[in-house]
């Protein structure tokens, strides 16, 4: 039975090498359906990362990348995606990326373009009593559109500690308190920074959160969290107060996921704001 | 030490037990800013699903839901959230979620009601030619909204295959292929059920998966997916093809990704549709 | 070229369908290693569970089930893993999970057989003060092992609250506390039921968690968990000292994960004890 | 009500300021029962690590750092973990996280200490026809301890391709395909880099996979995983094999989950072999 396939084997052996390798993707589709998006989903590369502080921060990301596909070609053509994506030498910013999605755009031959970046970023935080430093991770997402027109937005959702206003009042001593995490969306016009974004976030919870916290700042932060109770609702709420007095945003979303220390479900409250309208 | 907190303690001890405990929820809130969502996110129960055959199938569910909050009022109450989704005991389908919806709407008398369920559910699966019988799982989800109008989606992930039709072209023997999850969400008029959308979406991959495959299987499902290459853009595309023809579905979104077995990052497409415009 | 490739496929139609299909997992290997584990992972499948009160729960399993393969044999039969699993009739319990695994040592002719079951499942539960149910739902692990001799665990992992000490201990008021997920995993003698492990391990937190919690209830869980400070160490010790008491029990391991809620870091214990020692 | 709160914060105002924060962890156990392992748990750090080529690279590290606890102390100090992990100015290998354990294990005064620290890495890689260079990320694991004795393993996870041997064998046509994650877990003596267990494992699959392949290539991996095929059981095998003649490595463990494009399961193997033995 080897035999046979082997010797089939042989005789389309150089068969697709002779000639030059059909192009597939390009044939034409009959079906007479567009695509919205299609593209390299989780995708992991090292992308560098400017600070604030002007210093390069290397990060792993998880990029999605989709053009949208007139109704008459059958396939878009993926290696270019990875390509593209690599031919950038600056840093990734959140504006940088708008590049990228025009450079797709024009390589792909497609009217629209999406690119999806997400990675993990550091933030070297001191404790507020002791000064004591670590590093801190925060969620950073950013989306850049390139169609007839350019859209562009920054997330950043930074974990926080939340302390319920409720449980504090109805009790004699304590109060239940729990990690949230805490996300921003923005979209802005100017120089806005992923730690302007932490900063306003972590103003609005019970208390930010450290990676390492001497004695004097766990009681801190602990008499801190209970002085400033917060239901996930003051939290959206003083994040879009924030949100809607910076002048840079022009759009925003905020959301708090707060896991309940006193249930295995979380606490969620979530408000999209439009300033355009 | 102790003893002064003790001390402190007794003093307090009964306050708040004399008196009615205050709902902190119900204060007035100063900042008018009204929440679009706000509720409990991934809360688990164990579910009962209708399937179309008229068997009951239970299932662990993670649930959310959410309502809208007026500018006025400080804090939305939780449990009652658990206590309306335990209210019913009718099994889960898709359309009695609209009902639980509307008794949220009107218990925590809100403007508008989010509900989203998600589950993993089983089908019995035959082989392809021994009919040996093995469970398969597919992952649902259900979104239900009440507000000036409601609006329901059903939404079904299903495992196949797909086999690369370029790699199949250009090589001499063999071609690539890989687990890809399809998935098909839809709004809809009349009766439609999970088996429905399962089977439409396992028509349009190279081939559907199994849990038992005998060799005879074994070889026809290898032999049909080969048959029937599909790019990542094929399977969205027919699968757009069919819920257009399926005069039940007034909207859809389709999606497959691709777990490429030449990468190790996936394939991606996606097509929103509104056949109502 | 598609003609080309079709005339072949034509030449070797009918191959392997006139003869019996070659077991290539059959054949003899030569490399001379025998294999540890070899099996299934992840497999999805509805299984049926008796509680402690003789109820039925039917609950969604992810099944890993691996056998011991000799150095001489290439491969083994994973369609009959899955059939073995399906034979039995009766509902899951930790014990005849054994039975499981005697089958398919004998089926699949196999030196050891190794089955992992995992499955979320669910306690109708009473809010403290006010009675009021909820479903709370726990990790439920089951391994059975049959070789030379039988082994047989069962991990019960539950959700809880914790309270900080030290934080209570240092701050004039409050003190920070979060959800933590606390794990007892057991070899036993006689009857040892899923509820019985969760009430033990309930009884070692700050406090246990709740579906439904009214005000009374979040004021009694508030203060009791106040009253009660567990650091994660105090946690494991007291599960530990729990399950040491239980004659029932010939080994245990127990650990505790805290979702510090003024951390992004988790705090962690773990003890391991065998009694048999 | 506020008030008495208020008033009663004032009473205690200064509590716990005026004198030494007590060290609650410090205090004496009287539960007799000593502790395994305790510490932090999934901490997020950005590390460097160094290539074979002797290149940095900055990772994201998620980190677990335990130390044993005996019967009599309440608790660890988990603010040193972190302390001790920061203190490391030069790039990790897996021999210098040795280092680490032994000065945790002085700092923390303990008798037992564990790191394990888990970071994705990448690797730019060839396309094997066109050279076509992009990143492709492996899972990387060292886990270090220090104790009586030392102990150290290096684990790497590579993604690859597999092709069903038994479903080449019985088809007309085709074979069944599958991205795997094959992983190699050693201990060695001497000097063991990334890149020689990455290159190891690639060479034991039917295929490795790549980030960017043009139709050369793909045509180049699609014909070699066909002549290629393996069972999990084979890449287990000579994944074993292959460690087995590595004279560096002194003991290990290869195992193999693939993702099954038939099933919606996987198929999994595994090896521990101990070469001191």
């Amino acid at each position: 039975m080897k035999d046979r396939r082997e010797l089939l084997a042989i005789l389309t052996r150089g068969y697709g090498t002779r000639q030059r390798l059909v192009d597939v993707q390009a044939s034409q589709d009959e079906r007479g359906v567009g695509i919205d998006r299609v593209g390299i989903k989780d995708f992991r590369m090292p992308i560098r990362v400017l600070s604030r502080d002007d210093i390069e921060q290397q990060c792993a990301a998880a990029v999605d990348m989709y053009v949208s596909l007139p109704p008459d070609v059958r396939g878009t053509h993926m290696s270019r995606f990875v390509e593209v994506l690599q031919e950038r030498e600056e840093p990734f910013t959140a504006a940088r990326c708008l590049a990228i999605c025009h450079a797709a755009k024009s390589r792909l031959n497609a009217a629209e373009t999406h690119l999806d970046v997400e990675f993990e970023y550091f933030v070297q935080k001191e404790a507020p009593m002791t000064g004591a430093v670590g590093p801190l991770n925060y969620r950073i997402g950013i989306s850049a559109y390139a169609g007839i027109t350019d859209d562009l937005l920054l997330s950043v959702t930074a974990p926080a500690t939340s302390l319920c206003p409720c449980s504090k009042e109805i009790s004699r001593y304590g109060a239940h308190s729990q990690r949230c995490q805490v996300q921003a969306s923005v979209r802005f016009e100017g120089d806005l920074w992923i730690e302007d974004l932490i900063e306003t976030i972590e103003s609005c919870a019970s208390s930010p959160v450290y990676s390492v916290l001497k004695r004097p700042d766990e009681k801190h932060v602990t008499e801190k969290a209970y002085e400033n109770p917060k239901f996930v609702e003051d939290i959206v709420r003083d994040l879009a107060v924030a949100l809607q007095t910076d002048d840079r945003v022009v759009w925003f979303a905020v959301k708090s996921e707060n896991f309940e220390s006193i249930h295995n479900h979380n606490a969620y409250a979530e408000i999209v704001r439009d300033k355009r309208e």
